[in-house]
């Protein structure tokens, strides 16, 4: 397999930010300055002829009167200014162009629209490969390459690919506090030149990624779309979020990154019969990248809940079986178990297994699923783990919680927990409670274990993780 | 309309909690503390032969030998003794029992189940009520009654049925936090007298509550039921959330209150020609209970929406179009006015109101948002708040948040909010935009604005409500 011609733009021996400036609230501060914060290790040069210095840097009046080579740049200046810098680009050789630049044919203007083209052909010409416009461009933690100040300094597994550059910050964030790290993440806008097909045929190849996201409005090329999409979920879980679905996501759509139509049915056939996962919505992008970063592939649909009181088990048990997922009943054998324990309540038991009329003499939810752990029933566990509430739980902590759940070395089976996100207000924030289920969310990122707000969430997530991985076989 | 029985039950001028105890870890001791803790005005009386005091009260070795009439007692004692205790009950001329006590028929036990028919017949025959058994019972902030030391202590004007008692919790806990209070809440487990008709009537005629709510496993007898709803919900609104769906919901619904299974799809019908709403799970009972508690009749399905960046109003359209509401264009009146106070994107911005590429020339959220307001075409409005996270960005306060979205007295039109929630690990909940966060959701309380996790929860409680509202037209 030959190397992808994105593998040398991604590793660039020097970047210029043309339109930097020395202004913090501006993006060409931004850029500029998260090089530096990142620990980008090659040479950054700042381009703008109003500054001779930018964040500590010397500031060149244009990018022909840098005197090394540059690969990469970074371009802030407005859409008016940009064929005239392209040439400059050609001029110094540079190997890719990001215009972080908008204004293009998102606005639906015609001359902005040619405008475009002509850039396009200007860099075709030059040999300049374009990355937008309209786009944050390139986040690498480990390249120490960032497009906001925002974003996590960890590097992972897990690679994205969004046509919108806010949603690839909001994911790089989000996902973080969800124990989710990235790779690399590319955001591309109007794909004007490289576009979708390339980058998925690049983190197809990238060792660095095991599993990738796309985040797309618009598809220009479906065959070819659907050549390196089954091509990509034949090697790696590929997930995706089509925005733009109905008439107003269109038109929005539209507007943004100046995506056609392409009609939603055909998108979402072709997302499946190439092997990959639709994902409905943000927050599901979310949860489906935890569950492919944490989760092992799993064979099947059988899940034992337990840890939760009655109402919830109930609804649990809904929130499983709508969500695709197989409550099967407690196996006898488990019974038995409970029984030959001195369980008093070893016949009413179940799955979900309700923990709300057990005595002392009777199990935890520690036990239970150390139980179902160990039968070969059950592909899947649940952990409902709900925050502490009452004065006389005071003393309770994230440790107690992985004691009573047994979730510490249990490697034998995957568990998926449940810790609701709460709409914490002034006087809650301080409380002791939601000191302890942070905590607790650190320390199930430490065992590797995903957590979800919800049952719906874990569930929808864990179905779609089973439904490719039998795809795949 | 005569008084409903329950309205004097609820009203009890003493209560005595047999099987107290002076043990911290015990419902018998959260009951009675609880009644202190909340401010119960009448007299309470701990029975337990083994104590002469608890929580500071003199406590009686049977309920024969208070002084004082009792009106209302709550069972914590087990099972077996529960018989001979209705007895003392039917002795003392209480008018009503609430059984906190459990192991009855949703053991699944042939015994269980005759102990508490043969319960029932000696409370009938000795004219007491009773009110479980294996329940919560009542909460009544105004009163002073609270089933659990969690529940928050201010009232309002939303009543909860819930045939579980975790769930009743859960919600008082959880709604309080989406600002919504409640007038009284009551879980009534397996419904061995008063069922949820009964509950339903109740509340129907309740001056205090305004909107109704419900958790229901099992309903014993339809045709009462849908007659008891439609009255209810041509009263006020009226929201279900049914558990126990699938299989395994049905069977952990008999294990949990003795529930009989019953088409879901017949229920499903029966409250909507009843004219009540749906909850499809425990989040969305929330949800809609923000809905309901804030907002007023909304007659159109017409949203507005702004505050987004480029990626986020396209998911934001999807996802409202979704939920079955109309992201119409924006409206030709509101471009010419953009345009004629000199914005330079007034013919590229629609509805969701992207603002990712706006310069400092043009409106923000709120001035769109304050736009839509002035025009009739728009039902609704939508402001999506997202949280501030760039070192620029410190500074930021909730009061900034409510400025830039002019939300501060925005009355023509019902607003919701959009604040997500998230899953924040230790070093989030240290970091100063969370804070930020926090402090936005109290004071969007204190504006009467409900918020909303997500676009998708936003938008699907508000289509909700105004199907609610053109059903009852």
């Amino acid at each position: 397999m030959s190397t992808h011609p994105l593998e040398e733009i991604l590793h660039p021996r020097s970047i210029a930010v043309i339109g930097a400036s020395g202004n913090n609230n501006v993006p060409g501060y931004q850029f500029t300055a998260s090089l530096l914060e990142y620990g980008y290790k090659g040479e950054v040069y700042p381009v703008n002829p109003k500054y001779s210095e930018i964040v500590g840097l010397k500031a060149y009046p244009d990018i022909r009167d840098i005197p090394g080579p540059v690969d990469y740049v970074i371009s802030c200046v407005p859409a008016s200014q940009v064929l005239n810098m392209v040439k400059g680009c050609v001029q110094k050789k540079v190997k890719a162009l990001h215009l972080f630049t908008a204004r293009f044919s998102e606005t639906g203007r015609k001359d902005a629209a040619e405008l475009e083209q002509e850039i396009l052909q200007e860099a075709r010409k030059g040999g300049v490969r374009i990355i937008g416009p309209n786009c944050m461009g390139l986040y690498y933690p480990d390249e120490g390459i960032s497009f906001s100040d925002a974003m996590p300094k960890k590097s992972g597994t897990v690679g994205l690919i969004s046509q919108s550059g806010q949603l690839a910050e909001e994911f790089g964030r989000y996902a973080a506090m969800r124990g989710v790290s990235l790779s690399k993440a590319i955001s591309y806008g109007n794909a004007l030149d490289f576009n979708e097909c390339d980058f998925l045929d690049y983190f197809s190849q990238d060792g660095e990624t095991r599993v990738i996201l796309m985040y797309v409005e618009g598809v220009r090329d479906g065959k070819r779309f659907f050549t390196s999409l089954r091509e990509a979920a034949s090697t790696k879980p590929v997930v995706i979020l089509k925005g733009g679905k109905g008439r107003s996501g269109t038109r929005a759509a539209a507007s943004h990154t100046a995506s056609m139509a392409g009609s939603q049915k055909i998108l979402t056939k072709m997302i499946s019969q190439a092997g990959a996962v639709s994902a409905e919505h943000f927050e599901e992008l979310v949860d489906l990248a935890a569950a492919f970063n944490f989760l092992p592939p799993i064979s099947g649909f059988n899940v034992g809940v337990a840890g939760g009181g009655g109402g919830s088990s109930v609804l649990a048990a809904d929130q499983c079986e709508a969500s695709g997922l197989d409550v099967i009943p407690l196996p006898k054998e488990i019974r038995e178990e409970l029984k030959s324990k001195g369980s008093t309540i070893w016949d009413w038991i179940g799955n979900p297994a309700d923990m709300s009329i057990r005595d002392s003499r009777d199990f935890g939810p520690g036990d239970i699923l150390e139980l179902m752990a160990g039968n070969e029933k059950f592909d899947i566990l649940m952990a409902i783990m709900s925050d502490p509430h009452h004065e006389r739980q005071k003393g309770t902590t994230a440790q107690s919680y992985l004691k009573g759940f047994k979730l510490e070395g249990l490697n034998n089976k995957p568990v998926l927990a449940v810790v609701a996100d709460k709409a914490l207000g002034v006087e809650d924030y301080d409380h002791w409670s939601w000191k302890v289920m942070c905590d607790l969310r650190t320390k199930l990122i430490a065992e590797n274990i995903p957590f979800y707000p919800s049952v719906k969430r874990a569930a929808t997530a864990a179905r779609k993780l089973v439904e490719y991985y039998q795809r795949k076989r």
